[in-house]
């Protein structure tokens, strides 16, 4: 792809990404960060692998108060993190039930366990713990006077504001998935089955440039769609359905996440006045968006676009970049302020007709000025194929 | 694709799940058993989905000790779930940080929690839990008179033998893989981008019928490749080069886990040689699997295939279904036994030349009479391309 921005990141990214975690840290005065997730690990090592899928292994990166993060990975991965900026790769034969890293981390955390020491883990909304919950129990009860505590706010204030090369590769993948989207008229076709065409779509993007298309889901029905997560079913496309594919394609372990609606044959008046509303409502969100706004604002926005057929279920949109939902959420709940560089999806949904439910989904980034979108804006009235 | 099995399974498989499941319960005197991730989701209800690629929400099954499982998860997935055999659907408006799902959960252990009842929780090797942790403490705390304690062995003597139907899938899968492999020589040449043929590769999976293609790792290099979890560099092939692809593909919810070795041009004596042993190793496994050998034979069998050159790193192999890994490991420690209708990767590895790796890679059924195998098998030679 002759377009394609450069793979991975100068070190210097990783290098700033870890002093700023170390300023949000000192000012909470941690001694360290201890991290578990695929998302967490590759921010601040660039370790970028799909071995994740496999849920035999905990992969750790500890990061002190000062200095490189640390590895404590199993030693399948060392190759690979030998090739990213991390110097302390401290491995072991992986797996091994009976210590599966938890000797490697004691060495490192006992230490400040016996300083009565603080140290951060992610415990807040949207994070979990990947390593088995019984060896952390037993970590715990290793080392009792390590206090410790809640770093989601540090992780998330970090990650949701994105880098001009996060940008890009961003902006990358939903150019990709915008032309993929284009071709989706020429794809579907009346009697066609919806998994064959979710599989021809996963193609096209392929060919358009992704890496990878972790995230496709969508639905037909006569009519409208009952759901928004479903995988496809063998039911064939066909005259009056409302057709949705909604994806979350990767390139360089970045994703888009948009959704494209379409009416295969004339679409009745409840679907197109559907459509037309939801467009008029990300129209809205992405007038209002600007640095300085909070996140709820941009909710309100879109739900008086709408009207009382607002869905009220969860949310209209969220951050977007290594992971397919990140922080914020454009909810009444959240009052996160947009700043600069900040990239997000605008997905509002409404519900119409006879129980059909109905969402559109725009990418943008936050710019000083506003928005700028970073998919190819939608048709202003539900195209018909 | 004609040759497809049906998607999904009759309710009476989750029905024949869940009484298998609570039988196991009893013996332990379990009130119920907490499950959090997507396959042990999807194991017991058949709730099927690629949202969960998204970090944001908990989702969560409740095994009572007697009856169908009762689902609490977020309002988008009600309509999914609905489709499935599950009555007892509990939800909320996802996301909400105050309350993503606790007060729901306490409805169904709070009672438990005042008889002082035992409640299962996945807690041992390659399970994790899936949720907040700082969730998962006020749980706890809410409910101090609960003995939580691990259910690991009740899902992993479960999941590790597999029903007809699921090895249908599983075969079927293996099967695209395998026709997939066979264009390899077809898609690949000499100065072609390594990250061109992984693209190719995946459309050449889909175009034979595969759903998706997960994981998609591999190398290349001259005289043989340096780790075997890597995603693919720009780095033209040439002649010289020894290339490995390993893909786990999926079907309707199952995995292939294979790869293949080629040699662009013809390749040298050493990695001639290690190939060679690879191949003869995982003929030595197969012809040793039947029911009643523990897996630590197998890896025993592999390991004297293989002399000193053999990897000490890790295991030979693995179970495969829902997931890419799956209990048990081909591997010293584990005295797992071995029951028909497991389906395992044989998948020993060897270091040559000049710190080259090498893996190796079929997927089996464990029957009465011994393995069969469900990939085409690789051919005994190195394949030069």
């Amino acid at each position: 792809m002759s377009d394609a921005p450069e793979q991975g990141f100068p070190v210097a990214e990783y290098a700033a990404r870890t002093a700023r975690a170390q300023a949000l840290m000192a000012a909470q005065e941690l001694s360290g960060l201890l991290l578990t997730t695929e998302a967490e690990v590759r921010y601040f090592s660039g370790f970028h692998t799909l071995f994740w899928q496999s849920p035999t292994r905990p992969w750790f990166l500890f990061l002190p108060a000062e200095g490189k993060p640390i590895a404590i990975i199993p030693e399948i991965g060392a190759p690979l993190m030998r090739r990213c900026w991390i110097e302390d790769i401290r491995t072991w034969p992986a797996p091994r039930p009976q210590d599966d890293g938890l000797g490697l981390l004691t060495d490192i955390l006992a230490p400040l366990a016996a300083q009565g020491a603080r140290v951060g883990l992610p415990k807040g909304p949207e994070t979990h713990l990947r390593m088995p919950l019984g060896d952390f129990e037993t970590l715990l009860a290793r080392l009792s006077g390590l206090d410790i505590v809640d770093a989601t706010g540090i992780l998330r204030s970090l990650r949701m504001v994105k880098s001009d090369t996060e940008i890009a590769k961003i902006a990358h993948i939903c150019a990709i998935g915008s032309r993929a989207f284009a071709r989706v008229p020429a794809l579907a076709r009346d009697g066609q089955p919806l998994e064959a065409l979710f599989r021809e779509f996963r193609q096209e993007a392929l060919a358009q440039g992704a890496d990878d298309v972790p995230y496709l889901v969508g639905g037909a029905g006569q009519g409208g769609y009952g759901d928004v997560i479903s995988p496809p079913t063998r039911k064939p496309l066909r005259k009056g359905d409302i057709l949705m594919l909604d994806t979350g394609a990767t390139w360089d372990g970045y994703f888009c996440d948009f959704n494209r609606n379409y009416a295969v044959g004339t679409p009745d008046a409840a679907a197109r006045r559907a459509y037309a509303a939801l467009w008029r409502a990300t129209e809205a969100a992405i007038a209002a968006v600007r640095p300085g706004v909070p996140c709820r604002e941009l909710q309100e926005v879109m739900q008086a676009e709408l009207g009382p057929q607002g869905s009220t279920v969860g949310r209209f949109g969220h951050g977007l970049g290594m992971q397919l939902t990140e922080w914020p959420s454009i909810a009444g709940f959240d009052e996160t302020v947009l700043q600069e560089n900040m990239v997000l999806t605008l997905e509002p949904s409404l519900v119409h007709g006879a129980g059909h439910v109905m969402v559109h989904e725009e990418n943008i980034v936050v710019r000083a000025g506003g928005a700028e979108l970073l998919t190819e804006r939608a048709a202003p009235e539900l195209p018909v194929i």
